[in-house]
């Protein structure tokens, strides 16, 4: 049943060796196939009866057909090679599991360009962008596998993922329970939305890491935003803040200066966001333990100004130059490039509405309120929609969500993201994992020396809970009809 | 949380008495209301951003705030007050659940037209007309119903639907968990679809029919064909055989002959279809079991072409003139104005694909294969869209829904929709019915003197089943958190 014939997979390219870091584990080789014309650009609509080509890769080196699984990557917002180095776990279970390790690009994004590189024109070509349309794009590839694959027939799925990615495996398992036996999700954030959670928890956690990291070090950086208002009161002043953060290129108007308040906030957020145990290139090459690092930097929060926004500049150049090669520091460029800032800002103004708001007592920011109608105009100024803030909720169930069944929701104790994640179990098959040092979805990282216990521990549950779905999958099986 | 505020409530008018067979116990009366612009023209893209006004019926004389629940009609190709009076069950049942009624309109039929006059001008406009958008309209009108009617924040929610209405309310309960406690799904065929059951069952269950209600009928109606092919082979013959069925357009061309015969067939299918024990006006005022009533003319399969087709006139004509006010036979109308045949036109060659076969050996029909490539084609013509006949068994799970929970799929004997729906346990809590003494959904018509005693047994189960999900949220209420 299900998809047209037809349908040779075509192999296009083998892939090469990507560059990683040592303590990533990537024993295999992974081939990179693109969909056949299968995929509708419109899944929920007739009008536009165009296809297109996702893009997945594919590991099969330990596949065995009678006691084996798929372990489908519900891939996010960036390039799916990207995101197959940094999902060192499923490598590693890989064996375990007898499994096939499958990697889904998520349309929009890395190559999977619904209309190529007019795919981001305007809101009309950006329509298709959305969470409904890559999960139906991942049922249908799930299908298409199974169709082309022999003896994958009646192989169990497990999705993984991490982030959004997680989101994603969690409503997968949510919405398509008959392509998906379980989802372990990883760091996904499925209650920041609407008012689910406070829209304070997330800078708090922010703040609370940094504070965790070195004595002065959160406040600091509080005391940073008062300083750079009043460095940037001159325009000596604003011309020194531009030479000491080596801009590429200088703040001048008023502007500017907002733009470089939120991109020093967003480095905080995501130096939080992957304070890993151990050198890593995440969002950027990093050192072990990179909150930490940059608190070495920010002890003293009572310097005058410049001496004080000189440390910032040290701390901040830890994010963005640790392999010392950037001759200076970009406001645009704040993450590596295989992550889709573009396309994500899309959907956050659209489906993916996440309050936040800080109030700078409980936080070390600037106080802010989540203003949903100003964002509402900035949405519609860059990209011509309107976000849709209860959606999400109202179609995935918001906190109400016991009728679904084996999801593990795995989260970090120092990830800020984890304000929005499931931390506590809601049923016997809907479970929380928390790991205490661990932030953005380390669990799903490759193993490693220098990991805390306390993720190796999750790893094992994880590991446990997937295993006890397949276990009854097979019961289920092996009975009389 | 969820929806925006504003959103008052407006009554537009007093329902007034509809006219119905006595035998429905319309004992309340029903509100009519439209939504507020609440509803997104589509929930799944953001490119379209306007809404319409959904039209719902209420009725609230039973609902007690603390021990009730909202029993919830999820509308389906037709107009909704129509379905309202069609579903006594639902009046019946009010009191003992406490409840509220209401009937929410399908988009696209009766009045919730989303592009107003200009909803079927081309497939642009029609774009929003499937399932998943009807889906997605409850679920944000439930939300604002619960918004709005002080203290039914937590008051339980029950689907109800027969037809695509139940496969709807069988759809809501597994897309939608967090948003209904249970579906009542009454001969819903969610099977009908792609090779998931045999293209033949649904003719060979017409036959059945025939084939019970009395000696020669089903022979009758298979001999018929034949006849028709020698009638119309001169002119004279086209014409004696307009003029014996009182058509209002004399046959003239071989497409009004081929329009003649599927039209007879529609009319085989439709009488099947509304066997019920007593005298009612769903399709068309009908007499009690009308198949028996037109098997009486059809006693004699051996008659020679003439005769034998007078014969077929006069049990044509019980269906289509039972009232005796039809001066001429239309072969364009052939059911109540109520029934959006049109919209369910587009619906079957989008997703509705519902293939289906006869051989002339197993039915009384002319052998027909299921010609997927011709379905498509002709979709092409009439609408500008190409059918995918695979989507629903994809994104609904096919025959694969053992994860999901409560829901009752019951189903009629003697209703061709049988072969396609779920007449067989799943789990526990995805149970099936059967009465065999039924046809299209007679458990949710209104209790009647006539009624045979499967149908009253099937009543008594699924207020049993209902009950039981209501207890188990009551009980799940009142447990400390």
């Amino acid at each position: 049943t299900g998809l047209p014939e037809v349908l040779e997979v075509r192999k296009l390219a083998c892939f090469r060796p990507l560059k990683v870091p040592s303590n990533l584990l990537i024993l295999y080789s992974l081939r990179v196939f693109f969909s056949p014309m299968l995929f509708q650009i419109d899944h929920f609509g007739f009008a536009e009866d165009r296809t297109f080509k996702q893009r997945y890769l594919i590991a099969d080196q330990h596949w065995k057909k009678d006691t084996g699984s798929i372990l489908f990557y519900t891939g996010n917002e960036g390039d799916i090679a990207w995101f197959a180095n940094n999902t060192g776990f499923m490598w590693n279970v890989a064996e375990e599991f007898d499994a096939i390790l499958v990697f889904a690009e998520h349309r929009y994004y890395g190559d999977s360009l619904p209309f190529g590189n007019k795919s981001y024109t305007d809101a009309k070509h950006l329509n298709y962008l959305s969470s409904q349309q890559a999960l139906a794009d991942f049922a249908v590839l799930i299908q298409h596998l199974k169709n082309t694959i022999p003896g994958t027939e009646n192989t169990p799925v497990i999705a993984i993922g991490g982030s959004y990615g997680g989101m994603l495996a969690a409503w997968f398992r949510m919405k398509y329970p008959h392509i998906v036996i379980g989802a372990l999700a990883a760091s996904a954030p499925i209650w920041q939305f609407d008012s689910l959670v406070p829209c304070g928890s997330f800078y708090k956690i922010v703040t609370e890491d940094f504070k965790k990291s070195g004595a002065g070090c959160s406040e600091t950086i509080q005391n940073s935003w008062a300083a750079i208002k009043r460095i940037v009161d001159t325009e000596k002043g604003l011309q020194w803040l531009s030479h000491t953060f080596r801009l590429c290129s200088p703040l001048k108007t008023k502007t500017d200066v907002i733009n470089f308040r939120e991109w020093l906030r967003g480095t905080w957020i995501y130096v939080a966001m992957v304070d890993y145990p151990y050198e890593a290139a995440f969002l950027q090459p990093l050192p072990a333990w990179p909150v930490k690092a940059i608190c070495k930097y920010l002890k003293n929060p009572k310097l005058p100004d410049r001496l004080l926004l000189q440390n910032i500049f040290q701390a901040v150049n830890i994010y963005y130059n640790y392999t010392g090669h950037a001759s200076c520091l970009n406001l645009t460029q704040t993450t590596t490039k295989s992550l889709g800032l573009r396309g994500w800002s899309y959907q956050a103004c659209t489906e993916m509405v996440m309050p936040m708001c800080s109030d700078g007592i409980n936080d070390m920011f600037e106080p802010q309120k989540w203003d949903f109608h100003a964002y509402s105009e900035e949405c519609f100024k860059a990209w011509g929609v309107r976000p849709r803030p209860s959606w999400i909720p109202t179609f995935y169930g918001g906190k109400n969500i016991s009728a679904h069944s084996n999801i593990i929701f795995s989260n970090g104790g120092l990830d800020p993201w984890s304000g929005g994640g499931v931390t506590k179990n809601i049923t016997d098959t809907l479970v929380a994992i928390m790991i205490p040092e661990g932030a953005h979805h380390l669990d799903l990282r490759s193993n490693s020396p220098f990991d805390p216990t306390s993720v190796l521990q999750a790893r094992l549950l994880e590991v446990h809970y997937m295993k006890l779905w397949l276990q009854k999958h097979e019961r289920v099986k092996t009975c009389p009809k």
